[in-house]
């Protein structure tokens, strides 16, 4: 179909809708008849999986620069296992969360340097950007009265996500065509159409508006 | 007891003898009086002994970047969370394994970039070198002869593990100093006096000479 697929990636802190809005895209490609793969980080291969659940379990007690190397072990997964055979293939892989994360998170929010994790991520990857990133923004304090089941990572604090949105929103700015920012906590349709229209945008072609649901306060 | 303790890593392909020798060399510091962590890599951590299941785990169908920032994560919590709190406290730490096995494994093995992996390395460990690493030197084609039951990285064949063996003592040959060069399959008592004498000669004292079995063909 394409030549050489299509690479979306959803960033963003934790629960600010990023599953609801990469469900409405997959709906929206579906309806539209694009192959398309739907994917996440950390955890969508085998060895991802149990990564994942070292990365995510309280009990772990991971050295900062271990909890970085096992993001960018299931990145080099990821990528070769799942992500690149789908672009090669030539469908549009969307998936949540990418290398902006581990920037985000691990520098930004634990401290390592920038540059080191950006070359990190850089070889693990191959290099390999996305075509569009979607950021779906929302004021630290927000997302953390929203939580509930706080895991390891959300269990680090205001400051610790406050620095984590200032790193999606610098890496946006730096470089703003391959970029989407979007505010959180808005219409969840409106949100869906401005991401359809975005994709739709570098496909060439407009997508079908799918069925959507507003799910209120609820953001998966 | 000492001032910053003593880090003593072994080295070499599989089956060469280093747990046998490292059970020597702990034994001669225990009579000797002198407080010591005998540890492995990958694995001996809560976190690390997951990563190694899936490292060891031939259905694990790693990408060769993937097992390289596994073996990179695992060192980085061995060295903060067990490597560098005894050499803190002034013990002896013998290591069975460390930054040389990935250089020699993923680097040469695999073929990956060696200035990369030593990059890598040195980030995930903070830059910490063994006082002594003894290679434990063996012709690959015995190594192989001698395996029973191959895991995923022994099955990679003889050609594999002659590039592995080569960089070991490459890596020693850079820095001689460090580096004691031992030929395995000799006797066990002559390679555990030589290493003995060498830990001792870092201590500034003689180690007391232990019981030791000769296993003959078994090498642990």
């Amino acid at each position: 179909m394409l030549d050489r697929g299509l690479f979306i990636v959803f960033e963003g802190g934790d629960r600010v809708g990023k599953s609801t809005q990469v469900r409405a895209l997959a709906a929206a490609l579906e309806l539209s008849g694009i192959d398309h793969v739907i994917t996440f980080e950390p955890g969508d291969t085998a060895a991802g999986s149990q990564v994942r659940q070292l990365l995510l379990d309280p009990e772990s007690d991971l050295d900062d620069r271990c909890e970085t190397l096992l993001y960018a072990a299931d990145k080099a997964q990821h990528v070769t296992r799942v992500v690149l055979p789908a672009l090669a293939a030539g469908k549009v892989v969307v998936s949540d969360r990418y290398v902006d994360s581990m920037l985000a998170y691990q520098g930004s929010g634990r401290g390592l340097d920038g540059g080191t994790l950006a070359a990190l991520a850089d070889w693990a990857t191959g290099g390999l950007r996305p075509d569009l990133t979607v950021v779906l923004d929302i004021e630290p304090a927000h997302a953390v009265a929203q939580a509930r089941d706080l895991d390891r990572l959300e269990q680090a604090g205001t400051d610790f996500h406050a620095r984590v949105r200032e790193s999606f929103l610098a890496q946006a700015a730096a470089d703003p065509d391959r970029y989407l920012v979007l505010p959180a906590l808005v219409s969840v349709r409106d949100t869906a159409a401005r991401i359809r229209e975005a994709v739709g945008g570098l496909l060439g072609r407009e997508l079908v508006v799918p069925e959507l649901s507003e799910p209120g306060r609820r953001h998966g």
